[in-house]
């Protein structure tokens, strides 16, 4: 290796910024509550500060994404006041998400949906989500697509496949310059039986022929147990069709847990395959680094401090992966070899040259300490208080 | 056989009562949403009159389960007014579930949680479940518990266990008669790292220290993909340990599904292990036919009667299995002939013989049918309205 | 519905060829050992008298599929012999199937070997297997790797994909008339941390770059618990690269069970989904029914036998669906009413409909009674006698 | 912490055996084939010599588990031989494993065959694998059994449990002095429909059962995706029913891989659970820690020594956890905080304690190249050659 482990380090956190997305700040829960936390952010406004103070913390996390229903209920015409928010925080609106999913006319789907006015409806939230887009200068509209059904027979799923192609390719012909359209992909929930677009597969077929401009988002919660993600992120690569990640862990369905929390060893091989694509072309993919998280226990702000101090640690240990000596182990087929060289790169102590960059680039070198000493949360909670009066209520009132 | 088919199905039938859940008739959804129905029950009242409408179409439905903190927020003073809308109508209030889940305190467990003061909470929330119980005249005390934790290390699981050990000892002596606890278990959600009741086999530990009155409660749902139920159920039975079953089907997690909806052969061999358990004992085990679904997307009473009819004709099937025969093929390790008995059981066409039966018991031979033409539904939608206004919110205000 | 249910049936089954595998007449198992039938086949003449045999019971079976090593041991120059045999029983050969998995070689890969010299040889083994296809007159050259890896970092995920592009291109280029190339997938096993073609995404990335004759084969067997097959189907039949099928069933892993024994209702889903294809098109896809499973406990021509009548009765359930019921529920989101649809077809009693059909083409109406009354097993138990001796050993001499 | 790290560290290595599996040093594979390693061993001898080879390489491996069909032919009489080469080699004979699954009499069960002859069959081999037990001076019988069955309604499952039930108590009597039996479970495979003993909770029931001296076995792959194996081990330590592990990894089914190559952390938290034990009661739990894998890819040697040494990483880090803090977060919820107490001792380089520890123990501070250069493994191969052949056939003669 020509570069020192300090060069490969200071490089690969230089380089890596981390979107955090505005409803990790603020309370979501599952389908048996919620649990609220005093102090947590209820509007864009205040998901901005919160987002400006990681990033003022971490230095990683220049960009906040957006859920439109969620944070613009005005559209377009919120654009100007929330810019300026963000300005203010010194972070900038990242990619936007329309919301097809909670309104009570996508029952039955949305853009998918195999009734017309619906699936209008849809189409017209997303031309006003790419409005936004526009008006933010932003880059990436992320398409998530709860559309499914949930018994055998319910609807025609090839139908909806070409009201899909057709959406999706109406959509894409709004975007001009170094826009892009992403497309996720997700097997289930809350869709049980089917969901539309299920799988990487899906999602790469569905963005292809959506035009040049789309491709695919790899939610890290969206797969099989026993799926080898690393293995799509690879292909994707290879086939010039991975836009970017929603990272996440989970241990059995779509969790929404901490980054890194349940299968640390998978999130670093996913990130090998970043690195050893670098390594082998000379120069990194153009990829979307995004979070994708609901902290219903944890505090909010600190499971987010945490989210990226962990991504932070895990892209360093895959950057410094010796990998001519893998790629020489590969060769040879020398699995035992190979193996070694992933591990002492996953169990390497990084902690030293993360702790050290944040010092060299003026930033604590303890985020989550510093932010406990920074008597922020005290202070949101104090302002903002907390949203939930009594329970929240699966099926009473 | 001595007995005819008509005798078997009669039989059958005769003697299957299926309880609905009042939750079932209510606004329920996943947590990205609530798809509201115009008429869907809001209070224990009208869950009884909807319970009670089912109950009279289909001679199946004697009995309604509640849920302690949905349906009696006063406590056991609601009991004798809502015991007197049960009588009306015609049905019982059948097992009582304490809701140990939605409060804001259970945030880290109810009756495992390691602080004590929510546990005492807990404990007396079930102490009024008992009362409630008492006060209606039930025998069932239904115990499903989120408690459970998202992150490696987060907590002590063993503790925990000692704490649920305690906890139920302690519930179980409030129980008199006939009275018993059922103690139900979920591998996974809403805690996604670990749950505290997890298996059948923590369950049926927890029940035994529990005390003589307390039995596992089999949620079909609550399992692992390609986990044998049947053999659970039969492994309960024969331990003298199965309370009773919440019904329902799923594809993926627990979907709470139409029962029969996704793999109907996989409820049908769960009935025969209790058909093969009377034919061996000549007497059947006294057991709890519960329904617990949640219904999104399909309209609720409809889907309550689907439930019904779909769980009748899968029991009659059972019933109709040829067990001499199937006994005597396994013996002499007669595979593909043991198979085709259970599979010319479960395709028979036992329509004609469920018809007969619901005329000679004065009953609508389409239960659907007759619930579609009754104008039920566009009465209590008149009457009722809609709950919900605008969208529900998964992470926006 | 213009014709009737009989004229549905009969067209069906007179459509419809089951093409079996030979490797299902031979001993098989599982890595813990085989359990040796008395007259299970060890030849592929011996092979071809079993197919021919339940050919001649079922009138369904017209082709029997081979695998290159087991069935050709002298490669091309066996093609001569073979086919009198062949012909002698009233059957042609199928599908060939190069066998790319068991010699020492291709320990670490065959076609996506690292080594150039073992991708030379499975190259090589494959336009073997082209020649006999060609001396054969057949048609489809199946493909089914069990290329991958089994730990992590062990190899090189992307090299594989493009060495895999060049092998399956190159041998499209010998493909000539009607000839094709099906590319299988499958997740898991025998590799057990990647396998190359892993899911119907990279097969289908595969077939296309291969060629305009590359399809993709789809395994019932060869996917994750809860992943909707039916919906991978419908895409590749729209995508016009569904080449076919390989029938089995599972409860967990690729168990290779009895088509429809475990879960009968996803494999009529299955059907479901091209019946209604041609229902909107007007005419049948150009797809292949094969079967392939491996039978380790049941006698193996029962067992053939029982999986070809169940195949057959699922066929015709699905084709006699209601499918312009099915599409106007669908368009009016009536869900329930939907599913009854696929329900009461499901449920229909299709036996005299198949046993009159049986009459008239002149077959027994009940091949498995026909197959014990004939003797058949009786006497190939006697002139082949039993291939093992004593038991096989995982880890033992 | 009043002990040093370097103690901590110290204590736990200078207590931990683990027991290797004979059978991994020989030729194993998977359905689809075995790949033979030159050298690979073919008897008892020449397992104990590898095993040998090993401990004296690790200092960690004092013990051989054996699987009595494979390594004891002649049964009890074989002993005084093989106890010789293992006294030489400087180890012991470790668990003995009867074989209940390849006889071809244990096609439809061994000791739950519905067939009295079989049982008695299979009774016989335990009673003489009893004897060897004694002979050698060990102390666990570990009970796998394959039993189960393939398809729905193929056999009586209640009936099987009472004649494991009546089994196992009749094995039981048999032990004496410090004997135990251990009783293992396993899902799924080589049985696809349904295991006789299937899960934790069937193993604990039957071993309460048979009677004080039996315990669970846990094999860290014989568990669903996304079951929590370290609360099954938390529930079985806290009932006095542990008695050991088998340790691998896997990424789907039962894969018998190296042990932590797939998911290093969750093995480390399984280790956690122990170590919590010890910290609570002062004293360590009285477990087996045995090995079981399949070696088909790497070197076999190479792998075993590559396990021995991760087990002991992740076993000094679990013993460097700082319990005092954890648990002190905790009773606080301090969710972040706990998980940080937890990866902090996971990611923290043990590395040179375990080498200082080697050093100071007269072992190689790298075994792995200890092996590599000690010419034991081209020893081997030239002494002992290659097992197979040509190709193993799956199908094919």
């Amino acid at each position: 290796m020509s570069q020192t482990k300090a060069e490969l380090a200071f490089h690969a956190l230089d380089t890596l910024s981390i979107e955090l997305p505005s409803w990790g700040f603020a309370d979501t829960g599952t389908r048996f509550g919620k649990f609220y936390e005093p102090g947590a952010a209820r509007t864009i406004e205040e998901k901005l500060q919160d987002g400006g103070h990681v990033h003022r913390l971490t230095g990683a996390c220049p960009s906040v994404a957006v859920h439109v229903a969620w944070d613009f209920p005005q559209g377009v015409q919120s654009v100007p006041a929330v810019a300026a928010v963000a300005e203010g925080e010194g972070v900038r609106i990242g990619s936007v998400n329309p919301t097809l999913f909670e309104d009570q006319s996508y029952k039955f789907g949305s853009l998918a949906n195999l009734d017309e006015a619906v699936r209008k409806k849809a189409i017209g939230h997303v031309r006003d989500s790419v409005d936004i887009l526009n008006a933010v200068g932003g880059r990436d509209l992320v398409l998530w697509l709860a559309d499914g059904s949930n018994y055998p027979g319910a609807t025609d799923i090839r139908r909806r496949k070409h009201l899909l192609q057709d959406g999706l390719h109406e959509i894409h012909t709004w975007l001009t310059g170094q826009q892009r359209l992403l497309v996720e992909y997700k097997p289930f929930e809350p869709a049980f039986y089917h969901t539309d677009i299920a799988d990487w597969g899906m999602a790469l077929l569905l963005a292809r022929s959506a035009g040049p401009r789309a491709r695919v988002l790899v939610d890290t919660g969206h797969h099989f147990p026993g799926q080898n993600i690393e293995q799509i992120v690879t292909w994707l690569l290879d086939e010039n069709m991975l836009g970017g990640f929603h990272f996440n862990d989970k241990k059995y369905a779509d969790d929404d847990l901490t980054a890194g929390s349940i299968d640390p060893y998978q999130l670093f091989r996913i990130l090998v395959e970043i690195h050893s694509w670098a390594f082998e072309t000379g120069s990194f993919p153009d990829i979307a680094f995004m979070v994708d998280q609901s902290h219903n226990i944890k505090p909010k702000i600190e499971a987010t401090i945490q989210t990226v101090t962990t991504i932070q640690e895990l892209y360093v240990k895959s950057a410094l992966v010796d990998f001519e000596r893998l790629y020489e182990c590969r060769r040879k087929h020398r699995v035992i070899d190979a193996e070694s060289v992933l591990r002492s790169a996953f169990f390497s102590d990084v902690q030293p040259l993360v702790e050290d960059w944040r010092r060299r680039r003026g930033l604590p070198t303890d985020p989550l300490q510093a932010h406990r000493e920074s008597g922020y949360a005290e202070r949101v909670a104090r302002e903002r208080g907390c949203q939930g009066g009594g329970p929240s209520r699966y099926a009473g009132v």
